[in-house]
């Protein structure tokens, strides 16, 4: 294969080579990896015999989702990225036609995940969060420094990049009263997603020395809430319809492989965690993400989209290797391509934040934008973009790509036939 | 086919013809109708030709899950179960090597969930578990009678009756202190799980007026619980390894066609529901519920296992199709096979509790055994049995069958790589 050419500053550099699957129109989902602007068909390339001799099920790039890749494990996943690289390099022949430019693909989410989890690990979002939602309480509740909490997420609406988000309907206290009606807090949460690569049979948690070996690797999420449905429902089972409307996953999952030169040291954690959370491996991340909002009028202006905030993932309190120990030391089971969400990454000064329930102070700061309106929450037609990337230095750095979504009225009726009044 | 032999008092009499999947030693799980001791195997029928002419896919029974053939729809449902009906009666030409006796039958989940949900829809249920868990509070929080309270389940560990459950590991508190180990506080919830047939599209939810186009039937859910754990970690984000590890599901699936001369009126609700979940058919059920328990020395012993609990399902808050409902009043798809359970049944009066913590009073009225010791939570080797029929009547009533599962012993060091020390 001839060279591709990755521009300066790509996301997509030969130091990454994400995964994910889409189709370039005809309707046929399967595998791609990203090289600059461009992407090559993995199914196509293991037909031209780029993966000869490597313990590759038949058809497993032709899937609509990556989990039986997944399910190939750690040594798989390395013999298959070196295949790839021999092949960009132009050292493996294949073909120019399996090569297409990134902005033909309609991509879908990832994987499968027979379940998704939510963590809350930013001590920072946790914080801010119990301070508005439970201003009588303590902040951080005692626990939430013994155990990384979380909770079931739905798996059936992890939607993909660019999927409307349809505004949801329910409960929520209009002047202290319960009424059902679209939610008015209609808000973002900012997170980081891992998937598991290699899962664990019931009864047999995953110890976390050895989380390297079943998890594969991160995506951006984007854990739409709908802050008046969640306040009203969430005591004392959780947050369900405030969060069950939709979650956006990005389409391209960098492994941890790639992730290697950016793994640092988390902060310490006080108390010391348990001996099932106990790791010296660094899996604190360098993980640079940011909040960008444009809204209909600013795009019918032309005006660019505006950044809301600009954060960082190396300070999570609790790691990937932590959450996957905890998920499992109950004896739970994980599969290839479950996804577990890190919670809303908020940073600890104005500007870092991961939401707009924070960033405009549970709605007492609006933000203003270039069209002359102001935002504390989501208004119809506003579109949030989620950026992220690996590392400091734009010369090393690696991308973790986008996610987007656009808001979109509620449904006129739910109580009536689809569209009816 | 010469008719199968239907016993007095069988749980599946030629008016209920559950449908599960299994298989009988070959490890090839299929679509099994349940008839008296006997099941008819559903794919060797379609392939005999019993369900000629009718809208239904190749192969669709030799799924290893229920779902493809519960996406067909209602109108299929009815005409499947009709020529099955015929084909039992003798009218339609099949052959008898298609019929195994159920005791040869290994069962699996009948349904493989996008999405599992549970509720906490028995009022009763909810006031004394109140009372438990926040002492200082409202026994019933205010928003509890305005909508069916749920919560994201782990649809992973979803296991077929008689998986042996093994004893979570976790946090929890010994003397107010909080300590990593194996819970002592192991409980079940009676619960009965409804089927999704046909989904409905994300941001389209489904009115409660067109449940029945959606709702395919219903099996008996034993929700594993661990009360220590959930206790220690409920707060703010609700259960999750207290609940996560293990969730029974019984073989076989009642579809709402043979429930229907046991449907009731459900509790008038108080204030009236909100319109999205009003509707004047009758979704309540007149079931009989049953928990047993043996201990492993019972057992030795030859001792028949005790019943600890006999309860009723008619009087349930929140119905099926209130739930159905709420769970997509804000947009949230559902799939075909996506399973919510109800909530633990529990009657008002002693003895009609559906799990140990409320027949025990929180631990403080054990219960004496046969084999000369007490319960209030499980101990190992303990064998839980949920029993579930609809109707009062012997001579028209129909079954549920049951779901067991039995205790074991929890892994020995989580932390470590597996069957270490």
């Amino acid at each position: 294969m001839e060279a591709v050419p990755v521009p300066d500053g790509s996301p997509f550099p030969v130091t990454n080579l994400p995964f994910g699957v889409g189709h370039p129109g005809d309707n046929r989902r399967r595998a791609w990896v990203a090289i600059g602007d461009h992407a090559i068909d993995l199914d196509g390339m293991h037909h031209a015999g780029v993966f000869d001799g490597l313990d590759l099920e038949p058809g497993v790039f032709a899937d609509p989702n990556l989990n039986r890749y997944l399910a190939a494990g750690p040594d798989t996943w390395r013999a298959v990225r070196a295949r790839v690289r021999e092949a960009i390099d132009g050292r493996l022949p294949t073909d120019r036609e399996h090569v297409v430019a990134r902005s033909e693909l309609t991509m879908g989410v990832p994987v499968a995940p027979t379940d998704y989890v939510d963590f809350y690990s930013s001590i920072h979002h946790a914080t801010n969060l119990g301070r508005m939602f439970r201003p009588d309480g303590d902040a951080l509740m005692p626990h939430w420094r013994r155990v990384p909490i979380g909770y079931h997420g739905r798996t059936g609406t992890l939607v993909a990049d660019g999927t409307p988000i349809r505004r949801p309907v329910g409960y929520r206290l209009i002047d202290g009263e319960p009424v059902v009606g679209p939610s008015t807090r209609l808000d973002i949460e900012l997170e980081v997603g891992t998937v598991v690569g290699v899962g664990n049979e019931i009864g047999a948690p995953i110890p976390i020395g050895a989380a390297a070996d079943h998890l594969y690797g991160i995506c951006l999420v984007n854990d739409w809430s709908a802050r008046d449905i969640q306040a009203y429902e969430y005591q004392p089972l959780g947050p369900f319809l405030g969060k069950s409307f939709a979650t956006s996953v990005s389409p391209w999952l960098v492994s941890f492989e790639a992730l290697e030169p950016f793994r640092v040291v988390p902060p310490e954690q006080e108390p010391p965690p348990a001996e099932y959370l106990s790791t010296d491996a660094p899996w604190g991340l360098d993980l640079h993400l940011e909040v960008w909002l444009d809204s209909a009028a600013m795009r019918a202006a032309g005006q660019s989209p505006v950044r809301f905030s600009s954060t960082g993932f190396a300070d999570m309190y609790w790691t990937p290797a932590q959450q996957l120990a905890h998920l499992t030391v109950n004896g739970a089971s994980t599969e290839p391509g479950d996804l577990f969400a890190s919670g809303t990454v908020s940073g600890p000064t104005p500007g870092t934040e991961g939401s707009f329930i924070e960033l405009s102070a549970n709605g007492d700061r609006p933000i203003a934008l270039p069209d002359g309106t102001e935002r504390t929450f989501l208004l119809d037609g506003d579109r949030v973009e989620l950026r992220g990337w690996a590392g400091a230095d734009p010369a090393t750095r690696i991308g973790l790509g986008t996610v987007a979504g656009t808001i979109i009225e509620p449904h006129p009726a739910p109580h009536q036939p689809h569209g009816g009044q």
